[in-house]
């Protein structure tokens, strides 16, 4: 979405403030960890001043979301392969890609921080989550307007992505393409 | 464990010095958070020298690990009811109970906190998980060793595990008795 934002409106202020901030983000959360800074630190980082990021994005919870999310869209974007096995193939290799790659267990991190920061903390995590549920159920409804048999997004939680998320929190077993599509078989079964 | 070491030997300084300890630890995570705070801080709160907690856990991750596994030996131990389905149904309903409960995820925040610690994180992170997992390991042994057929202790993780962790975490449906039935059966199955 800033990628094509940018594209639209080359050069941009509301683009290059998005672009600058986003990047002061990830530089902010990959140093000290989510939770750990303020707004005024995005802010003094991306070189705008705190109001703009208010205005923006109303909270420092909101913020770290929106970062989380629009990373996640582009590195991990909901699979359309045309068939559901197909689907859910591609989208736990992206997934396993994603928390065996430089930012890890984001996903995870990023949610406990939420859960422990007040209201808004929950508000953002919730958001979050509820964007990231709102994809796969759309993967999910294009398999049944298919004719196909789909899972429900809570089976795909708990028997696709958990197992995924624990192995790496837990240290306990490579992501294989075998073991993936072992998961994904079970599932459908 | 540390009850009963304080029953055997009633104002035994080791034993007091452990629980003051623990008792710091505890109240400095649901103050600050695993890995906001150092060993000095938790020798002020005990009340003892910086160089006896040293001498005992030789450094913060050990003894992190150390408070967390007594609080899971003695609130969740593992189940021995004489079957298989008894043993997991135990064990899922202490799982759902322990991460609902006030202490909430904190084996997946120590595991976090203690992945981002440096090589002492990751070892004290390591031979945590092996204990759990060697518990787990017991308890599958016994169903083996009385004609059961157990699953392997990474099926447990994948997929008795890994679903009751991720639903917490994501708040993503409730922990009700037909819910971990269903897991249980299904890993069964």
């Amino acid at each position: 979405m800033d990628e094509q934002g940018r594209a639209r409106r080359p050069g941009g202020r509301s683009a290059r403030v998005r672009a600058a901030v986003h990047q002061a983000v990830t530089g902010l959360v990959s140093e000290r960890g989510y939770g750990n800074f303020t707004v005024g630190e995005v802010a003094a980082r991306a070189g705008v001043a705190d109001t703009s990021l208010y205005r923006r994005w109303g909270n420092l919870e909101a913020l770290l979301s929106d970062v989380l999310l629009t990373r996640l869209n582009a590195q991990a974007p909901m699979p359309d392969t045309g068939s559901l096995p197909g689907d859910l193939r591609t989208y736990a290799a992206n997934v396993a890609r994603e928390v065996t790659g430089p930012d890890g267990l984001a996903v995870v991190r990023l949610t406990i921080a939420l859960s422990g920061a007040g209201r808004q903390g929950l508000q953002a995590r919730d958001e979050f989550l509820a964007e990231r549920r709102r994809q796969l159920q759309a993967m999910l409804d294009r398999a049944r307007d298919r004719g196909e048999d789909p899972p429900d997004v809570l089976g795909v939680l708990d028997h696709l992505l958990a197992p995924i998320y624990m192995r790496v929190l837990f240290d306990a077993g490579p992501l294989t393409p075998d073991y993936l599509d072992g998961l994904v078989n079970r599932l459908l079964a």
